[in-house]
């Protein structure tokens, strides 16, 4: 059997007291360094490698201090409190002694309660129905199958953009692989610059934070196994460097998996 | 001159070495220990104090690991990594050598650029056609002129919730006071529970983390004064035991100061 790519990239190595070593994997470049999906995939995964680990990912915030370089990296996790069914993770990731992403998690042992998902899924065409993109200007991008609903990357970099930045896209790991919540994370950074879409210009950017709230539990991502997700995002607000955007991640059955929203940094 | 009841609460007291003394303040008290709007106040202004702080808060993630006890707190800003335009810390606070929370920061120097506001204000009527609510069963609440426009805490508590969670209020300091950083962050916690408009039910429950995008910088606070605020908030998913919600605040004039979003845990 054959290790999946997602597998192999997300994989780190302990070496003792909570730390791991860990590599950028050239599948998942992106235009400079890696695909920041993988970085927080891989900051998240440091804790759920870690032997204190209780409970699953419930809460998980990362914030990219730096340009990875490409090579290896060490993770270091620790746990700043456990109570009876929650505990609360400080991550960092350091490169040449420097500290490159800091994150923190909320791990708990779930129970079943009253639960809705207020937030529904758009009526959308299904996966099928839709045309896989074949933008795929960076090699990250070709892990995923996307197909874009609404909110396709622009074509024509004139500078007139759209009113608004939503985007409705199909998405699934490029092969298909069955859904974690290392590989959630990383999906949740999927979507492309929100900016993209209100300017049709590129300006230099990078994503500075990122936040996931896994309303999945293990039990619901089992279920949702390697099918499709249909993911949502739009942007908020745009100013003076900084632009942020929310978004959602249902499955096929329109169960909501994960809510997301992360911050930009621009340039111009 | 009088030292307003907030900047008496949020003070902090340097002890040496990045840390600080900190005590919870009867003004904000809660059900039970202190506002966590307050708590992620103190926490922010753990590093605001810092002497190598470089710029202005853009992102603050801060996670509610224990309830406070009454009383004294130490609080810890770390620099994680200091770039040229940026710099990002992690924060801890602790109680008796136990962490109680822990944050972190993005600070950055910011500079103009293209801006717009993709989520609008909604139409409401002016803060002063609104009546102001006097349902302030807590302490923290009276710290704060809110008035509810959409969404209001439930008058019964009949189990026959909403539909939806939305709600909308003017709120501001009590007695008013000019926002900056430290009360914008309190006062994105502000929202009262949206499981209360869901389900008209009280259940034990508490936010677990809270991140807030600072859309305004140090001039538009500055323009913002005294002024009312507009807040909005609606939840997205509740499930086993979590749900979120995702909100914003506008000044008077319409400008976005703030996104915000949190996850509360839920007892049934």
């Amino acid at each position: 059997m054959t290790l999946h790519v997602f597998d192999a990239a997300v994989a780190l190595e302990p070496i003792g007291d909570g730390e791991f070593r860990g590599r950028t994997n050239p599948a998942y470049a992106n235009f400079i360094g890696p695909f920041g999906g993988m970085t927080a995939a891989q900051a998240l995964n440091a804790a759920l490698l870690h032997p204190d680990r209780l409970g699953d990912p419930v809460a998980f915030t990362v914030n990219f201090a730096a340009a990875l370089a490409d090579g290896e990296f060490e993770a270091q996790a620790r746990v700043a409190r456990t109570n009876r069914s929650t505990q609360h993770w400080i991550i960092e990731l350091k490169q040449a002694g420097a500290t490159v992403a800091t994150a923190t998690l909320l791990t708990a042992a779930r129970r079943e309660t009253w639960s809705s998902h207020e937030v529904a899924p758009p009526a959308v065409p299904r996966p099928q129905e839709v045309a896989r993109t074949t933008r795929r200007a960076v090699e990250w991008v070709k892990r995923y199958d996307m197909r874009f609903i609404e909110g396709r990357i622009p074509h024509e970099w004139q500078g007139q953009g759209d009113e608004d930045s939503l985007t409705q896209l199909w998405l699934r790991d490029e092969p298909p692989r069955p859904v974690d919540f290392a590989s959630l994370c990383a999906m949740s950074d999927i979507f492309f610059p929100r900016i993209w879409l209100r300017r049709a210009t590129q300006t230099p950017l990078g994503t500075v934070t990122m936040t996931v709230y896994f309303h999945a539990d293990a039990d619901l991502l089992r279920a949702t196994g390697d099918g499709w997700l249909l993911g949502q995002v739009r942007g908020q607000g745009f100013r003076n460097g900084f632009f942020d955007h929310f978004g959602q991640l249902w499955n096929e059955s329109g169960e909501l998996l994960a809510t997301t929203h992360q911050l930009m940094y621009f340039k111009e």
